[in-house]
């Protein structure tokens, strides 16, 4: 399979390459400067268009700015689309959905299994104790920009959404607290941590009642989220035009 | 309602009673010792049968070879029995399950909401994660005799239930690892904390493909317990004779 | 020993009525509204001056604002003054200090003794990994008004004294990331959580070098914190006028 | 530097291979199997006393009884010896103090900084809270055979050093807990936890008066042990014959 990987010097970009060459795809990287990345040249991404010619599928994990950009030239290319850049304004995301009526382009916030199984049971453990008061902690390296990450925006909407079956309003999202701040039962607190080369670490606590429940998921190397990236380039591989999401790769 | 407590001078014991005076219930109390608790007066265990008349309910937090013992007493006097004992054997769970053929039965080896919704947790987690390594820790202060705690054992339970859908032979359940130890894929590693006054911490761990979830309950006060315990007397104060589950009552 | 306790209806106060009662001193309570607790009669704060006739010592656990009042109102008594209020503004800091010129003053924003040994542990970490980037967390039941908590302030005054022998700047307290963030070297993360009845829980980490260190104490009941502030306050019974610290009593 | 690395083809040896390419030394590998790890031939270790010749240092990453038989080819050679591997016999810790007559020999049971920093912290807890409980709970991958780790011993001599200065006799190192297992005061509990990829976490929990403090330590990838092994080695290449520690190197 060829495959055009965009944001390839990125910390994960460059574990996408690898993962992706190491499965014996045929690979080139794109990023704002010129490079090699894991034996893997990569082109500036002003040659985008050209490299899309014969590429089956790509896949990009740069910034909100530049996804926005590169969506309308992946759409006219007709190459399904992996897209796992995080933070997006409205504005970027109705490009995305734009792009998907001209190629398949499938949007996660993360593309490990065990994020998917996290939010299986954060539904299951907030329907079992709906009134207890929710806190969300996420953990990821000193580089990342983006705050809260994408999956833990995710995670979030999962919890209103086991919330009285969608009928009450979603929670206020309070991020940081600091000063004289009583606590409103209507809020969950989004606490965003950075340090050191984290890897990735969500955790959902819910507290009442005196007792506490917490539910977390840490990943222990970016090649988790490769592999789950290259696994949904695979399987999105002349798929049709369309929205798609990493839940039907699994 | 007038409540007989079964155990009354230990740790959740007090606290129940503690807990059913506040609710206006009037309460006696059992123990090996007589004394008084919260003060409420405690009778020595040999009057245990005298006590059972006019009783609405009674409560159990003794130990294993005594609540084998009062089981039949209590079923004798017809009083609905809640058993949070934990650490039976095989004879002692036989001889319950003869008191439930004359009075309505009620064990659980855990009376907060929270375990409750644990389980639920951990249903799901091990289905969407099948074939991920699983090892179980809990933490109790240093005064519990029975390892490991009787809620760590339903947890297995569920573990065993939810992988495959109860197809594939139950996990080993392995206590302790120590020199040259391989781990075996059949396996699960159960690991038993004793430590100051802990109330009670169960976390079970499911990891693979270089990532980690953990699921966490923890009490904050044995309060929870004792509220949940009588919680169960109420609803199961007037029911026919039989075996009740704690889930019943949620 | 006889004891007026401060905000003596409030979750810490309560919990000082019940531990000093139970060490057979003879208890007084004030507080905003009159009422009773655990059997000992509160009084309105108006009456304080005439109840700390013949008092041995004075807890307070109240609020900042009610504790810059009482202050002069000790002082002028004479009583020896344990404060463990917490969230004060530098004005009410200073009128501690004032009254510590006419009485014996001892503030701490934690009376556990594991808490003391967190601080031992943090300089400790601190000083063998001074290049590691810090992150706080704090966990707190849903009624505690001010964040961060005080202990967890003396948590990072401590960060900032292990880190090059004082020599360099304190680390930018952050107080909660959202949006585009990107993390400063020169910063600390602190983050508040507000949940259920959590007791108390402080956590710091220290990540660098593909490695993470975390540093936590929880509390299991209020209990150690009145255990601990009884205990300063038969210290404090008969001490000159001065500033003392909880690292005294030990 | 030349540089003989014994165990190549293992998680870790291989990482070590990787990291002193990638400092620019001169690597070759020796394994039970030949092979080419990151582009470094790997010689079957029958090679090894031909491979020695000329090298700066070795650095061994293999399993007890193969360091066991290396220790003396190393030490006959004159070559300064890194020893990571762990799980020795008294027997095989015999042949390397007899080898570091003859060469320098520095063995270590993790050479991670931050477990030197988790050391450090440890001593600190543990003087603060002499008579706490403690439990030391440590996770690996499902594919390290030996339990408890070398790490985790390491912790637990630590423990015993800073408890009473040495004078009270070291606590009773128990290993699983099952059945009727009242706690007795002098034991510490030790868990092994594996599974999945886990890289390696060390946890001492410190309980007590109704609080509990928890130090711990988690590598996120086997990078940090490899560039602690190398840095080891370029420490201890041009040494006198003698016994040195990783505490010297930092």
């Amino acid at each position: 399979m060829r495959l055009v990987v965009i944001g390839a010097t990125g910390r994960t970009g460059g574990e996408i390459v690898a993962e992706a060459g190491g499965r014996g795809h045929d690979v080139v990287g794109v990023a704002t400067s010129s490079d090699t990345v894991e034996d893997v040249r990569v082109y500036p991404n002003t040659e985008l268009p050209e490299l899309l010619g014969g590429a089956d599928a790509a896949i990009d994990f740069s910034a909100p700015a530049a996804t926005s950009e590169y969506a309308e030239t992946v759409a006219e290319a007709g190459v399904p689309y992996v897209v796992g850049t995080t933070g997006f304004e409205d504005s970027g995301l109705e490009r995305l959905r734009e792009a998907s009526e001209r190629t398949a382009v499938l949007k996660a916030s993360n593309f490990a299994r065990g994020v998917q199984a996290l939010l299986a049971v954060v539904e299951a453990g907030v329907e079992a104790l709906p009134d207890y008061d929710v806190e969300l902690t996420e953990t990821h390296h000193n580089g990342k920009r983006d705050a809260p990450s994408g999956t833990a925006n995710t995670i979030l909407d999962a919890v209103d959404e086991a919330r009285g079956d969608g009928d009450e309003s979603p929670l206020d999202r309070t991020h940081g607290r600091e000063g004289e701040h009583p606590r409103d039962a209507s809020e969950v607190g989004v606490h965003v941590r950075r340090a050191g080369n984290v890897r990735g670490e969500h955790e959902l606590l819910l507290a009442g009642n005196d007792e506490v429940l917490t539910l977390t998921h840490r990943a222990e190397s970016r090649r988790v989220f490769a592999a789950g990236a290259v696994d949904a380039a695979e399987w999105l591989a002349g798929k049709e035009p369309g929205w798609y999401e990493f839940g039907d790769v699994l």
